[in-house]
């Protein structure tokens, strides 16, 4: 099956699914902000590193500004504090119609709660991806590694399009994988980057080295109990002991112990972070549960202080 | 009035206090285990900055090693963390007898209950100092501004001892004040070392730089609740809206705004802090008293991930 597809925002991760769909035969257009990554690209295509080699390849892109197609699919892949914006504009400029699937592939949380305000629950999918990519600057990724992209209806209904997406996913060699509950998926990648995106960012340290802090358990455990309690009530089914086992074997050297996360490289490059879609909202959502939530308050303010 | 007194601690501090008992003509021996500074001291005197110009005082100086005699008063202005075995050691040595008066000049909090475990009350006094001093290296101290020396018994007792220093420190221009609540005193100003120390340390900012963030009440409040409610466990009486108004003065310029907190500086040059005393004595209390005190919990183990 042929589906047209937008990817907004055609970054590291969107440029390797828009690339890899591309590839295997659907419509596909990028679409981004970057007017130089937007020409770069036109001109003379994506150049792709991975392990030491260059390869260039053709994939279709565009302004946001300058694409007014229907599609039949979008994928939002925006940094998280611009996707509001951005899905109004597709719907403005009529990419976005009732017949449209919308797909959050973004980290963090919030995201469904999001494109329900503008989206109906049957056009809505949510999506956890674990590949990796890198963005080198205008018109330049590097794509290594190996990952998979799991994904489900908001509402958990799996219907024909979930089931052809998934099919299309595969093809594409995306790995798709439909998820029985998608909300917890989001909920356990987010409990990952909330503990360790925004620690490691505020003592500027590699998962591994905040791992050798003798009490790291003591400013884990409190927080990750925040984050379970509040997720529960927003459905997702978290368990502690498993997290916990998951951190302590991500010190390792051999896993992703010598790594800084996202985060850390957003404060040093000097970007805004997404603090506000990670620790921000479970503190937001705690608010509205009346449930306390004092480290993520307070790693959030932290974060926040340290941006540039 | 003459009394020997031995001040356990020949820092940026201890210099300044021993310097001008030695020069109101008490008989004070300055005590310090780095024997290069010792040694300098000894041979050449205390080299003084102030405004750009340099003098050179005598004062009376020993290794904590080479001194054995028993003394009237012994002030306590050595590291936090090495408080506990000066203590003993002065003891095992023969300078606090039953007859020394121990007051204990540190910053932080606990001190009072440490001197309990060796002293008896009718000879433990507490201090706070709001004298600036500054340590240049072995031999070298700038003492500039003014301040003054709050200082009482544990118990709240005003005997003729404690009148007495209070002139000695008086005649030596120490502007000694004999306080009616020296507990209440100690607190408030390890509740601004607490809030300030931390977050400045955490975040690598001056005073104002930190007060310049949209939020920092949200940061500061919860955390001043959490310290006034321990410490009104342990008998102070604190006043949160003066204690905000207070913090609020302090980021203009022409007060602190200008400057980082000394956690700041200890961070930077490699030396441990003394946030055991601090926020982290709240949460030992804390837990003693089954108050909750996440954020004195979470910014003790920040700064310890970040000291070197």
């Amino acid at each position: 099956m042929k589906i047209a597809v937008a990817v907004a925002g055609a970054g590291a991760m969107g440029s390797r699914v828009g690339l890899y769909l591309t590839q295997a035969g659907q419509d596909v257009v990028l679409l981004d902000d970057w007017q130089m990554h937007v020409d770069t690209v036109t001109e003379h295509g994506l150049k792709v590193n991975t392990l030491g080699e260059t390869e260039t390849y053709p994939v279709s892109i565009r302004n946001f500004k300058d694409y007014s197609v229907p599609v039949d699919l979008v994928i939002v892949l925006t940094k998280a504090m611009a996707a509001e914006e951005k899905i109004k504009q597709l719907m403005d400029q009529g990419v976005i119609t009732e017949d449209t699937n919308v797909m959050s592939m973004m980290n963090g949380l919030g995201h469904g709660d999001l494109l329900r305000k503008y989206i109906a629950d049957d056009k809505i999918l949510l999506a956890v991806t674990m590949w990796p990519a890198g963005f080198n600057g205008p018109g330049e990724v590097t794509l290594e590694g190996t990952g998979n992209i799991e994904f489900g209806r908001i509402d958990g209904t799996v219907d024909n399009f979930v089931k052809e997406l998934n099919d299309i996913f595969n093809e594409a060699k995306l790995n798709g994988k439909i998820s029985d509950d998608i909300v917890t998926s989001i909920w356990n990648k987010a409990l990952v980057n909330c503990c360790f995106n925004t620690y490691c960012a505020v003592t500027d340290k590699k998962i591994g080295e905040f791992g050798a802090y003798v009490h790291s358990d003591d400013m884990l455990i409190p927080l990750m109990k925040e984050i379970i309690t509040v997720g529960e009530q927003k459905g997702a089914k978290l368990d502690f002991d498993a997290t916990l086992n998951k951190f302590h074997a991500m010190y390792s050297p051999d896993v992703v112990g010598l790594h800084y996360p996202s985060m850390h490289h957003d404060i040093h490059n000097g970007r805004k972070t997404e603090v506000d879609f990670l620790t921000g909202r479970v503190a937001e959502y705690g608010r509205e549960f009346g449930i306390p939530t004092p480290y993520c308050d307070i790693l959030t303010h932290l974060v926040h202080q340290i941006e540039k």
